[in-house]
């Protein structure tokens, strides 16, 4: 629905940036360029053949792109995306990978318009994939098959930029999910930071034990006790960095869970077992749904009116993944008579109802335009 | 180092029982004989060939036996050992497998004394292993390879009930692990009760994200959201079934979880950055402690001088348990000029400073026996 992309540069060698050049460059159709300002990482990058190029500067890269993709730490992204803005094409569409959206999105939008350039053309980005090991040695092209890939436009991102942001996800494998920045930190503190968190606490009371009363504690663990601790054992500076960057979401999804776990020992103590039982049952039936999805295998095209203003787009994409539904396919139809035009998305058909009711709860109509069969993968578009 | 069991008796033919019957028969050198009460799981059992024989009747099974397995839910567990008790030979061991010990033990054990039964014959038991699955079907011969077997002798247990338990659960492939009953519960209340309730807790709060702003929080879920609340999926009910029989100790262990998380929440909360840091760091550490151990190559049998007075034996075997010292073999040495005995324990090698150091507080001496070097497996006996 959109011109194809003819250069990507990949900012940023590590196991994000190292897998999304190797991606993209499987998917074809594009010239990738990747640069890390550590040579070891540009040399073994070039020499797993990551990219179509490896060069040394971000200015070589990021020059002729029409795509920057921005896979540096969060806290190195605003001023890398500024000096990457300075150097690129005007057409070119930035993003970045960085696990905090909020405060990074506000400080990019910022420091662009100071320095007279675009806000519009930053879209922030999220891969909800990763591994325990790091650096270009770890990346693979693979990484992002079926992971949800967060996009988080504000009220100043262009139509077209969430475009084609978008659309390359798509390409690397990933399933859209486009929610607003404050709201994608709300939720990975919830569904990423406090399961840190928690399984910290819980390793940590086992270490207590074995403090006081020795080592069987450790040979009484089963499954369930290594499961709920697996992910305490990752490296403790990187989580640091990661709670810090989202302190205030991380505070009150903390709190949220202290109450709940309060609410649990009461019922306990009070020997109140319907109230505990209730309780394990709303959980398990939540944890039930996390299940492996069936294939999907037929997809429906929605067309949504939309105002022609700044922000009308990021309404509608936000008000579908703030109910969960993946967007597979996203393009922008301007009207030519009328200033209104209209944003189509491609969703799974059996997510159509809850569309619907997102999209009317955010005051938007839609219509059903397409309906295809595709047996299998996502549609070849 | 002991004669060998003639007939094994298992009463509950579920997942556990099914499994200790075929772990028992592909074993070897013994005659098993299951029961169950219910007729479909006979049926089932007897179809699967768990056991040499399936028979209807409580007092058919245990009629002959030298060792009777007690494989119901714990609520049952007394009244089917004072069953058992009353029709098996006065040469019979009793065990059981309850999740829970302190309760049930002294329960067991005045039951014995009421009928004039003597309460020595019985060693409570927890193969710390199981499935998602139930029931005979699901029972497999291998469920206990490797896993840990809780045993939990008090001072009024015989030393010959212990070691033929002993050795009875080490032929099934589990390690043994011997436990006062109420330190069992206090360490399954944190490596198994307490990573269900923090589970089931963090799938409450993402089922509350999902009520207060949609499906996204589950679309954003990625592994460690997954790993941390695998467990919350299985059965409500059994699970408040094991909370309520376990209540006092799991009621501990969520108060000291509390009191950690609160520990975390309030550094977050004051910037305390390296405190979190430093918290991170021993959770880690606390779990790396649990990745799969080498192979054990070597073991050593230890002599252990004890008073021939009841609970000596058990004083030794819980002070190893407690150090966090499998026991690979077991059995007691009478001496014959003087009323001491002499416990033998055989454990890994790399063990024996632990087991020196706990038996040495414990006020027991102990001397290297036998040295083997054993390529590979637990030592033929």
């Amino acid at each position: 629905m959109t011109a194809a992309l003819g250069r990507v540069a990949v900012l940023g060698g590590g196991l994000i940036g190292g897998s999304i050049a190797a991606a993209a460059r499987a998917a074809g159709g594009v010239h990738v360029v990747l640069t890390d300002r550590d040579g070891t990482a540009r040399r073994v990058a070039a020499e797993r053949g990551l990219a179509d190029e490896v060069v040394d500067r971000v200015e070589d890269a990021a020059r002729d792109a029409d795509l920057v993709v921005v896979a540096v730490p969060p806290e190195a992204v605003p001023e890398v995306v500024v000096d990457a803005s300075s150097v690129a094409p005007d057409r070119a569409i930035l993003t970045d990978v960085g696990s905090v959206k909020s405060n990074l999105t506000l400080d990019v939008e910022s420091r662009l318009r100071a320095i007279g350039g675009d806000p519009g053309r930053f879209v922030g980005g999220h891969p909800m994939a990763g591994s325990e090991r790091h650096g270009p040695g770890a990346a693979t092209g693979t990484l992002f098959q079926g992971a949800t890939w967060i996009l988080t436009p504000t009220e100043a991102t262009r139509s077209d930029a969430l475009t084609v942001v978008s659309r390359f996800v798509g390409r690397l494998g990933a399933n859209v999910l486009v929610l607003r920045p404050d709201e994608h930190d709300r939720l990975v503190a919830v569904a990423s930071h406090l399961p840190h968190a928690v399984a910290s606490t819980l390793a940590q009371v086992a270490a207590d034990t074995v403090e006081r009363t020795g080592d069987a504690v450790l040979a009484v663990a089963a499954g369930g006790f290594r499961d709920t601790t697996r992910i305490a054992a990752a490296d403790p500076d990187l989580w640091v960095g990661i709670l810090r960057g989202n302190r205030d979401a991380v505070l009150t999804a903390l709190r949220a869970y202290g109450d709940r776990l309060e609410g649990l020992t009461s019922a306990i103590a009070e020997d109140r077992w319907d109230d505990v039982a209730a309780g394990l049952e709303r959980a398990a039936v939540a944890r039930r749904r996390l299940a492996p999805k069936e294939r999907v295998t037929r997809w429906v095209d929605l067309v949504i009116a939309l105002d022609d203003e700044p922000g009308a787009l990021a309404l509608a994409a936000t008000a579908l993944g703030t109910a969960g539904v993946n967007v597979e396919d996203l393009a922008m139809r301007h009207a030519t008579a009328r200033r209104g035009g209209a944003l189509v998305v491609r969703i799974a058909a059996d997510a159509i109802d809850a569309a619907n009711t997102a999209l009317a709860q955010a005051g938007l109509a839609a219509r059903v335009e397409v309906t295809e069969d595709v047996a299998g993968d996502r549609p070849s578009s």
